[in-house]
């Protein structure tokens, strides 16, 4: 299985930029990954929240799969801990289908058709995250989550 | 009211470091701010992991006062929304105590005189995180709650 995470806008602070790419070249020693961002959408300044939020989910869709795993993150989603979390990845890995796909929104959140497109609603904490302190934080636990599975000692329970 | 940060161990990646100043430079515009590091504990690949925890727990307790309100970050806490744990620190300003301290733990978290002197024990997460990434997370959201408190636009529900 591969992992994507597809994450709306990119990354302005290069300090956060720093620690993703830290997290990703570690994920890569253990499963395939691919990061994609979407790029944030033109003159937003003067479009709806609503707008926007279509606009982002257009481009989410495009760079799905009818076969993928797709599990949004959102607050009000289903939270794990880092243990569960490991487990829940190594159960869609022995799933057979062939990429699962994390999906970090823009500030207004999903559209309708990529919320509908989802098969599963995972929360990273109650407390709501800026786009790249969420993308940071999930390549950390993806990280992490290998670590978990691998026996090794980076996780502390 | 003042906001202190204790936190077990130096903060060794340099980019975790930069995002960290970020937020407390800003927390700072907004109300007295002074983040603790208490060092780690020499020699602690000698010692287990409940001598790390009592040594670090003694360091702790040094510097915390009989007026402070105690509050430790614990993934087995009560977790709060933003919008939620801002309303939360506002009530401990009105509250009249002088500071509120929030302790971010060692790995093998907190010794029982730290944990008895507790009164409260907040969650940011189900998810584990190193004390680093919790310590930047922390800050984010003192900053985050301080924006939501004056109604600044920083913070989207």
């Amino acid at each position: 299985m591969e992992i994507t995470v597809i994450s709306v806008g990119k990354i302005n602070s290069s300090w956060i930029q720093e620690g993703i790419q830290l997290f990703e070249s570690r994920i890569k020693r253990y499963i395939k990954y691919s990061p994609i961002i979407i790029p944030d959408i033109r003159n937003s300044k003067s479009l709806s929240k609503e707008t926007i939020k279509e606009e982002e989910g257009k481009l989410i869709m495009e760079n799905l799969a009818s076969s993928d795993i797709v599990v949004i993150m959102d607050e009000k989603g289903k939270e794990f801990t880092s243990r569960d979390f490991s487990e829940w990845i190594q159960k869609q890995m022995v799933g057979g289908r062939k990429r699962l796909v994390l999906v970090i929104g823009g500030p207004y959140g999903f559209s309708k058709a990529v919320a509908d497109k989802a098969d599963y609603k995972i929360s990273l904490s109650k407390m709501t995250f800026t786009h790249e302190m969420a993308k940071l934080i999930l390549t950390e636990q993806i990280y992490r989550a290998m670590t978990i599975l691998r026996g090794e000692p980076y996780h502390h329970d």
